[in-house]
Parts: C-alpha cells; structure tokens; sequence
C-alpha cells in the first residue's frame, strides 16, 4: 500500500485503455478532491486497438466508432486530458515530470502527489533493408488503418503480405481476405499463433490453407524492395521474394519503459516496468498499468510480460483506485485470449504443453474433438479443446480451443476452472448450461477435461 | 463406497440419457467382465429429449437425428437392450428384477448385482377436464413430436396455445412461431421462466411480446374444450376461453419413484430418490441416476430436484464408474441452464435472488446492462447479466442471463466461479477472452459481479 499522503494531483502518463481507466476511476472515486490531468503524445484517448483490423476489413464502417471515448468526453467527466503532449522525464525527488507541448515545443514542468505510468508498448519493427517503403506498416493506430485502408481503395492494391502469424496477422489476412485480396503470409516460425501448441496451431494452419492463404511458415523476412515510386514491391525472404501491394507487420509489440528506467525504476526479468500487487512501481507515489508493466502468471508465478487490452484494463481499474488512497490488487493473469480467422476461432488460456515444458511442470495433455451445438442442431461446427494438466497432481495447467462459430469462448470456463486451481477431473463435473443450439450435453470442455485426467498409478 | 462384492451383471432400468451412459461406461469399463442389461419401456434409447421442439421447428428435419444411439448400436456395443420390458418390482433381498415383456405380457425374474434406477421423470398432467381432446399433448418424446408435426401438416393449425413458460414453453414458442402459428402463452405465474427472478423474468416477457405472442400470465388453467370430431377447440383459463387448434403442455415434470418406493428404498425431502455423493441409493447394490433422483445442491447444501439432461449425463456416468468398481462421486449441481427463444438467449446457474432468501440468505443482487461484442463490431448484441452474492460473505450465489445472440453461454464461467465459491469482487477480475468478435474488453460478466460486491461496512 502506499503511504505517500492524501493526494490532490494524479498524472497520467499516456491515454491508452489504461491510462484512460486509470484516470476515469481515480476521478469518479474522488470527484472533485482530486485533479486528473493525462498527457498523451498523440491526439486521441480510449481507441480500440482490438478493432483496426475489422475497420480494416470493412465491417466497421467508421473508424470513428473504434473510439470509446474522445478527449472531449473525457474532458467532459472532469479529466484533464492534454493530447499532443509528451512527458520526457520523472523527477521522482520532486515528484514532477517535465512535459513538452509538441505544437510548440515548449517544456513544461508539472507537480504530481501520484504519478501512473501507461506509456503502453511498441510495435516491433526490425531494421530490415526496406522497411519504410511505402505501404509496408504495422497496425497499431487508427491513422495505420485510415492509411491502409486508403491504399486498398486507391491504388488497386491485389497482393497482401502478412508478416507474422500471431493475433493480430491472423486478424489481418480476415481483413485482406475480405477485401478481396490475395494473401500471403510470412512467418519465421514453424506455426502460426505462437502462444498455442504446434498441434492445435496445424489445425490453424489447415483452415487458413482452406482459406486459400499462401503460407510461408519457416521462413524469416530479410527486407522489402520498393519501386521507384517508393511503393513497395515485394517481400524479400529466406526463401526468395514474395510479391506485395501491401505489406501488414503482425511483429508483436515490446514494452515502452524507457522514461521509467530513467527514473530508476526497476525493470523486471521480463523486461517490463516491475510492480507489486497494488501495481505500484519500485518509486514512491507511481504507479504503472497496461502493456508496460510484466504481471504474475498465476500457473507459474513468474513474472510475464503479456500485451492484452483485458489485462491493460483491469489494471487500470487497480490503479484507479489507488491512486486515490484504495487497496485494490491486480490478481495476476492467465494470458487468457480468443481471436478468429474467419470461420475459424481460436482460444488459449494459462500455459501451452510447451510453456509447461519450459516451466518444468511435468503435463498431461489431450486434445478432444468436439461439438459446439446438438448434433443435429443448424450451424453445429467442430470444437478441439486440449487441456493441458499436470502430471503430479492432476491440476488443469491451460486450455486450447480451435473450432467453428460459437467454439472459442468455450475458453471462460476453462480459464476460471484454471484461475480456481482445479484439477481437470474435477473440472470435468462442473455443471454447464446445456441445450441443443449451444452445446452437447455434456460439454466438449468437460470432455476434454476428462480426457486430461493424469493416469492413475 | 459399495461393498457388496465384484459385479458380474448389471442391469439398468430405463434406456434415458441417466441409463444408457450408466451402461455404456460401465461396459467400457469392465468389457467382458460384466454382462450390462438395459431394460427400457419404449422402443428408443438415448434420444435427445431436448431436441424435440427443434424437430417440430422444422430446423432439425429428421427426428431419427435426435436418436443419439439406438438400441442396435448399443447392442453391437455389447450392451443387452431390451426395449418394449417394464421393470415392474425390484426384490432387495434376492436380487432380482421383475420385468414384463410388453407385447405378449410374460413376466420374468432377472437376476443382478447392481441395479441401476433410470426412470426418469413424468411429464406433469393435471387432471384438467378435456385434456385428453385431440391436440393437447406434452413434448417428451420422439412420438409427441412426430404427432405435433403431423397435426401442423395435416391439419391447418393457425393458433397454438403453450400451456407453462418454462424452457420447453419457450422453446415450444419458438418452434409454433417458425412454423408461422400464432401463439398463445397461459402461465399461471405472473412470469414466464419461474428459475429466473421477476426482474430478469420481466425481459423475457418483453422478448415474447416483441414476437407478436399473446401473454397470459398469471392465469391459469381451467380445462380444454373439443369439437364434435374430438379435437380440441380452446383452452378454458381464469380469465377465459383461448381458441386453440394445438396445445403444448409445458408444466414441468415429477421424478418418477414409484418402483424405487415400493421396493423400499428412501425418497428424499425433495422428492426424488435419496442417493449418497456415489449415487447408491438406501439399497445395497443399487445406484440411481438422472431425473428420477435428488441431487446436493452446492450453494445450499439442500437436495434438490432438477431435471437437466446435464445432470443426468454426469450421474450416469459416475454410476457406471461404480457399478464396476470405480469410487466416482458426483459433486452437486448447481442447476445451470440455457434456452433461447427466437433471438433471446436465457441462461442463470446457482440461486436466484428469490431462492437464496427462501435459503435465509441476505444478498447484493445488481443486474447489469452490457453487450455480447464490442459495440461497433456488427452483430453487437444487449446483454443483461444478474448476479446475485451473498451479502455476509461476498460470495457470489448465482447468476442470470438475458440477452441476444452470443450472450447465455456467458453463464459457463460464472457457473464455475459460483461452484468455486468465489466471491464476485474475486471473480470480476479474473482473465477473461476478448476480441471484438466476442466480448467488450472487460466482460459484462465481470462488470456484473463486480457490481454485485457487497458495500464495504
């Protein structure tokens, strides 16, 4: 808990998910005996990462939508939010940090009783030979789609080429595809979808075969060749160029701690802001939430540097509260997550049979083919659900899920299951809804579960 | 555990979904070490009671579809199937069975090691006058489907009466409706779907008036008129005749325990015939299984009658575990349930509010308005989830779900934190999935429990 006084002046640092949560809580919780100010580098607060691809795709229609909530709403609930303003540095003695007003340059210096850090986390973006050809970006902001999006409809683009096979890459080429484009994808690994086991990956790699995907797993990128309009032409890779109108970079993204390791706060093994469980940072008085801070895997106990915006969003809310004298904990997190290609979705949560592996944990691991309705029922579709257990004591370690519509969200009650210490047999009994079109009787989850039960010695 | 030796031969009475996987397990189990007898009334085994309406909806075309395993696919599982043989005594003492053979009436004794009772449970059938006319049936098998569709082909039935709003009500609603009936509801509650609270009830209610239906609530029935050719005509109710040319009757069914009675075994205060958490009853030798038996509920502690094909499925299968040997124990249930009508999907697991004051539970119950996607992603949905926590404690009791599509199957993870006895503060943080396609970044799920937190005091 922190014990740095009552405080008159939080300062947020960026006005992503959870800045903007962080800073709606403080300020709904404390009214008016607390001034809220948030700097944010560009001009806009609280959009929807998550949803630049469907806007990409054509079924949001508006990138305005992918907003939840403009500066000017923020504003309007007694925020302070100064967009186009960047902090440069934390004087943790003084408790300032000094801002600069991009428009002008001019340097500021501003006092904070509490400081949240939500500098959230940067696309990877590798020198590669060619890279700032045009029409090769990642998609990390709405003006990443408006370009994108402008480039589909005005050069006659034809030729995607989706470097990286992970969530987003995998939302991309849905996007692609749906506008009409053939699609390659570049992908350094074996598999796509990194964060699930090569066997519930190849089911991945089967449906976006079925998609008519061209799939170049194995095979690294080594640059990008551009025409002499500067447009780029071609993927180059290990295993030779791949033509492109339009190049997506799906790299991942790494953790922004750069203006608190000036700070001198510590950095954890992970390589993000270290906190403790109030998400307080090793400084008196700074907080820190979202994608630039590592969290506690709760299988593990290791420290992990996970990027989702549920994660960024309940830490937010922990932050919120403390930052106006609560006692509120960020419980840890499963890397629970569901994405879909298509008619394809895709599910994980806690740790892969890899992961597991790596974790030195001993597993049992089954994956079963199930059903997400009745039988019988229109639109029942495939369901694989591995459970991932332990071999000593039977406890359900994680849970993968490749299937139709309706199968990915099947990942909740494995997640709770997982977050509860449950073992897979006694998961296996939990009572589920069932009824024909949302289910079988008995749950491909629970069946899965089952089959994850450790052999009784 | 049964201590009464190694059984060579089991003999299951009823071929329900509880029977037939109490068979199929234990056969899978001790294969030729075991003879497994099934005696069943009717000429069906493991037919998907819950898929009948669907059949009549005309989305499910076939009604052999609705057969999961017929006897003749049981028996080449080498299981002895008797169909069309009632089990008329059961004699403890020697164990043995009196079964008649339905189509000449020869009676014979079986012998058996372990007795398994699947009987089931009895559509209720007040003794209205005219409920016997033509055309007022119940929907609990292959045959009351069948008649009902013929009735609609055959007969040029316009207005459809469903006596009782439970799930088969709605669900009966939904397949009149597609089969472009005009529909009547008589309910003698002033709800529909009595296992959801009247608040939560009120938006079903809402639902089935936007759908045209003409609602009859709290009005019950008084009998049912005919016509000259016998087939009925309207149903009489308090509040007056409805002109009727079909009607369901959805009035919720009665453990049948007749047989289990006379031969001695204990019934429980519920009702339904008493088990221990192996599902052997007050008999050696004798398990039972399914809608015919009472259950623990976990929340109360209590037992309860619930019939749920779900229910039925996992007690069957703990059966077959020990009627072989095993040490399988049944958990208790929580009695989650999902059904739909047309657009409206319904869910709710553990107590309602209603049901925990009728435990003596002082509860936070807070109902909370979200969405099943995020909200620019087409096909965004309302969904409305209730939770109900106990106000002592926190912990979270029970929950329910009205909503559109995408939205009940949310139930499933709040079923496994109410079996986990997690508090609602505890579970609105846990890791959840999210994408556009399938959820808002914190779940309305979470936000509804975190709503339901008790006030700090």
């Amino acid at each position: 808990m922190d014990r740095s006084g009552p405080a008159t002046r939080v300062v947020v640092v960026g006005g992503d998910a959870a800045g903007m949560s962080a800073a709606s809580v403080a300020k709904r919780r404390a009214g008016d005996a607390v001034d809220v100010v948030v700097f944010e580098r560009g001009h806009l607060t609280s959009y929807a990462m998550c949803g630049l691809p469907y806007f990409v795709a054509g079924v949001v229609p508006d990138a305005d939508a992918l907003v939840a909530r403009t500066p000017e709403q923020h504003r309007a609930n007694g925020i302070d939010v100064r967009t186009g303003h960047e902090v440069r540095a934390i004087d943790l003695g003084t408790r300032e940090v000094e801002v600069v007003a991009l428009d002008d340059g001019a340097v500021r210096r501003e006092r904070y009783d509490r400081l949240v850090i939500a500098t959230g986390a940067a696309p990877v973006r590798p020198p590669f030979p060619g890279i700032d050809a045009r029409g090769v970006s990642g998609i990390h902001s709405i003006p990443d789609a408006l370009a994108i999006d402008a480039l589909l409809r005005d050069r006659d683009a034809r030729r995607a080429v989706v470097v990286g096979g992970g969530y987003i890459g995998l939302e991309m080429i849905e996007a692609f595809l749906a506008r009409g484009l053939e699609v390659t994808l570049v992908e350094k690994l074996a598999q796509p979808m990194a964060t699930l086991d090569a066997d519930m990956a190849q089911r991945v790699t089967d449906a976006l075969v079925a998609l008519g995907v061209d799939l170049r797993l194995g095979v690294g990128v080594e640059g990008f060749e551009a025409g002499g309009d500067g447009w780029v032409t071609a993927v180059d890779t290990e295993a030779g160029p791949v033509p492109a109108d339009v190049v997506v970079l799906g790299l991942g993204v790494k953790p922004r701690v750069d203006l608190a390791r000036a700070a001198g706060m510590t950095i954890g093994p992970s390589g993000a802001i270290a906190t403790d469980d109030h998400m307080l940072t090793s400084a008196p008085g700074v907080y820190a939430a979202g994608d630039c801070v590592e969290s506690r895997h709760r299988v593990t106990g290791r420290p992990v540097t996970i990027a989702l915006g549920t994660h960024a969003n309940q830490q937010g809310r922990v932050v919120g509260e403390n930052v106006v004298g609560g006692g509120a904990t960020f419980p840890g997190v499963l890397g629970t997550a569901v994405t879909k290609v298509c008619g394809t979705e895709i599910a994980r949560t806690g740790l892969s049979e890899r992961e597991a592996a790596d974790a030195g944990i001993e597993t049992v691991a089954e994956t079963t083919e199930g059903r997400t309705r009745a039988g019988y029922y229109p639109g029942v579709a495939p369901a694989a659900v591995k459970v991932v257990a332990a071999r000593a004591t039977g406890r359900m370690l994680g849970a993968q899920i490749v299937g139709g519509d309706g199968a990915a969200k099947r990942i909740d009650a494995l997640a709770v299951g997982v977050w509860n210490e449950m073992t897979a047999d006694a998961f296996s009994q939990v009572d589920l809804g069932y009824a024909p079109p949302f289910a079988t009787p008995i749950d491909v989850s629970l069946l899965a579960a089952r089959r994850a039960r450790p052999p009784i010695r």
